[in-house]
């Protein structure tokens, strides 16, 4: 059955690229690129992702067999506008989807097909509906949230998420743009339950995947010296 | 050989408590109390925590061994004011530390004696002469700074931490207070390579044990498509 997931690369702070390039000078020149390269560095030595992209070598390994799965699971992606905006042009005419991609976006544009089965679909009414064209398409495959960590926040926020997977890239980064940030539209004492499903560690990344559960209250316990959870007062 | 170690439960976005208590109503109804409870829940449900605070029950598994290991390996304590502030009281005459505890503060006060062990002692010349005064005493055991998160982000920032685990617990909180937040004193292009050394994942919980490398300049690279990584320019 069609599943709607997300994965990003994120440092164990929980960032997924350095502070938001301010347009002074080249992005590859900035912060936000930096720590952008140090988190998916361990994407860009795998095989299975060099090969997507008809770069030679690489490691085969537990990591590129993450990779691997991921081309393989997607049906269908929903993207942001920045993130296409980013990528339209360095993809080329052979982008790495080989799938139909919908791009949330309020600019409206005619759709765009390149080779090797990508194509581009601009959808202006929201993320919602862009999810369903994708699921529309999507077979019995997935329907994979690419990015950025904007679109998926809001994904996340309209309960529309199944899956996410945090590849946690053992580094600091102290600054930048984070993943899961404060515009989730959580209420007091509320949180979003996750149960992990899958944890693969590796020196360069440890793997976690998530079935999303939704939205729950946050309850207190007793602290273990007596029954079950108590509920909170309000 | 003894070790500056430090563990903390936090949420799948970085925080190990809800907001700060802002000092209205009770500490116990407050939204960081709600966050602290559910990050904190695995180790309440551990077998090893209820056996020490004196309560019976709880889980004998992967998750009580964490547990038991930690108060095993810890030969000495250095503590934040604040937590200790909070605990004096709840701790009452048998604290379940056990061990001397160095408890870095600006206020002078004579060290308290307590049973079973544990002792407080009050440093008012900074968090480094702290951990060397636990050092003094853990003998071939480890020094675990118990927390609070400003605590843990202190020792890190002075590059005293051999060891951080984190314990991963699978919820999203959205709001509160992160362990590794924006005080880092990292420069531009800068961050703390760590390296993952042990990963036990559970349900309720993934623990992440990470060896912390020290500090290092973010590098860019040529993204797969030739040699290896590319010094940034600036």
């Amino acid at each position: 059955m069609t599943k709607v997931t997300a994965q990003m690369s994120v440092s164990a702070d929980g960032f997924y690229a350095g502070p938001l390039f301010d347009g002074d000078g080249d992005w590859i020149d900035s912060a936000e690129s930096a720590g952008f390269f140090r988190v998916t560095r361990w994407v860009t030595n795998a095989m299975a992702w060099r090969d997507r992209q008809g770069f030679a070598g690489g490691e085969r390994d537990a990591n590129s067999e993450v990779v691997a799965e991921s081309f393989a699971a997607a049906g269908a992606y929903v993207m942001g506008r920045r993130m296409f905006d980013g990528g339209e042009v360095p993809w080329g005419e052979v982008p790495p989807f080989r799938a139909p991609v919908f791009v949330v976006t309020h600019r409206p544009r005619q759709p765009l097909v390149r080779d090797g089965g990508t194509s581009f679909t601009f959808v202006t009414d929201g993320v919602a509906s862009a999810v369903e064209q994708a699921r529309a398409v999507a077979g019995d495959r997935n329907v994979a949230v690419a990015g950025g960590g904007s679109l998926v926040r809001q994904v996340l926020r309209a309960g529309l998420l199944d899956e996410l997977e945090l590849h946690v890239v053992p580094v600091v980064l102290g600054t930048g743009s984070r993943l899961l940030d404060a515009d989730l539209d959580l209420g007091d004492k509320e949180a979003i339950e996750l149960t992990p499903t899958r944890v693969i560690s590796d020196p360069e990344v440890t793997h976690i995947r998530y079935a999303v559960r939704g939205r729950a209250p946050l309850l207190l316990d007793d602290r273990g010296s007596g029954g079950g959870p108590t509920a909170t007062t309000n």
